[in-house]
């Protein structure tokens, strides 16, 4: 893919997200120019990291004129993969893959949720967001005739197992894993593993550390 | 407090929960030393990374013995505050707020989950994880008869407007956000906010690049 590969580190690849968020929300107050240092104050970041890291891929700033947000914007949802339309299902329709379908804004960042499927008979047929929970069963077939990129595994570890062989073979690329356990997946196939607590505990050291400096 | 006070840079501080899971792993699997090199390929961090962060806050690693897996395991979490055994509530006992009740593991973490609130009537007074769900308009004797440290905001935007104002009031001081909203508090209330679509647009990316180097 010549010069379209490059070579962005993976600690500013972390960045990313928040940027995009950041863009976006000045995209929607009607912003089309920021210079590095005004975003710098309203991201906590300093000038020169937010200089470092969009030179990773093009730059897009201009002395004296700041960036084009919009530009910007475009071309880390780029990166980010966003432009794909990435096919997103979600395995698990409890509590966690009933709040995943309806809190995270799946369409707003480039992602389509396809389908969501449950092995729990209750469950089957009751409707998410408009898209009917689908059997197990159901899984092989739905996959390969839609096309799914992305599973969102929202179920109980023990049931990983069984489960993640099924969507490798079903030829989906990548698992974005609720399930806090590690998993054993083919060399093409891309994970994110979520560890929610890791939150909590940050919480917990800003907090502490609060109260040390209120003593 | 003195001697107590170090200074951990910020982004060593957002690598210790990885380390103290990593760890508490070892623990588990009845491992009490660890070389930096081991730890290194099992966490995908450089060891001089590694050797770097742990002298943030002492070391604990004697040359060629090793680090001691459950004092830095002690460390890291006392550095963290999980020792504390900080009181939390949730709020918002709906999809997301059911889903934290059960998964993130509070007990282990350090945390005692002892309250759970909504405003839905249909909601109050049934049980999550042998909690009664309880009111809203109980909120403030509750924490103040309980001392709760942390209130976990898994409710709307729209309902986080009235909502902080009365936690901050009541005393809480730390609060974990999944309303993707910027909170307005006092500069003694520490506030960790949370982006799970960050997640998934970090998984769009290795999958886009693992789809260009298969070109």
């Amino acid at each position: 893919m010549g010069i379209e590969k490059r070579e962005v580190p993976f600690v500013v690849v972390k960045r990313l997200p928040r940027y995009y968020r950041y863009l976006g929300e000045l995209l929607r107050q009607g912003i089309t120019r920021i210079s590095s240092g005004e975003l710098s104050s309203k991201m906590g970041v300093t000038a020169s990291q937010i200089r470092q890291d969009f030179n990773c891929f093009g730059g897009f700033g201009q002395q004296g004129y700041g960036y084009n947000v919009e530009k910007l914007h475009q071309e880390i949802a780029k990166i980010l993969g966003l432009t794909h339309g990435y096919k997103t299902i979600i395995i698990g329709a409890g509590h966690l893959g009933h709040a995943l379908a309806n809190h995270t804004n799946f369409a707003k960042r480039g992602f389509e949720l396809v389908g969501i499927f449950d092995k729990n008979p209750e469950v089957i047929g009751t409707e998410i967001n408009s898209l009917s929970v689908m059997a197990m069963e159901e899984l092989e077939d739905f996959c390969s005739s839609n096309r799914v990129d992305i599973a969102i595994l929202a179920l109980p570890k023990k049931a990983i197992v069984e489960v993640v062989p099924r969507l490798v073979a079903a030829g989906i690329k990548g698992l974005w894993n609720f399930s806090y356990t590690d998993l054993a997946v083919p060399d093409d196939v891309a994970v994110e593993n979520v560890h929610l607590s890791d939150g909590l505990m940050t919480l917990s050291y800003k907090l502490t550390e609060k109260q040390k400096n209120g003593d």
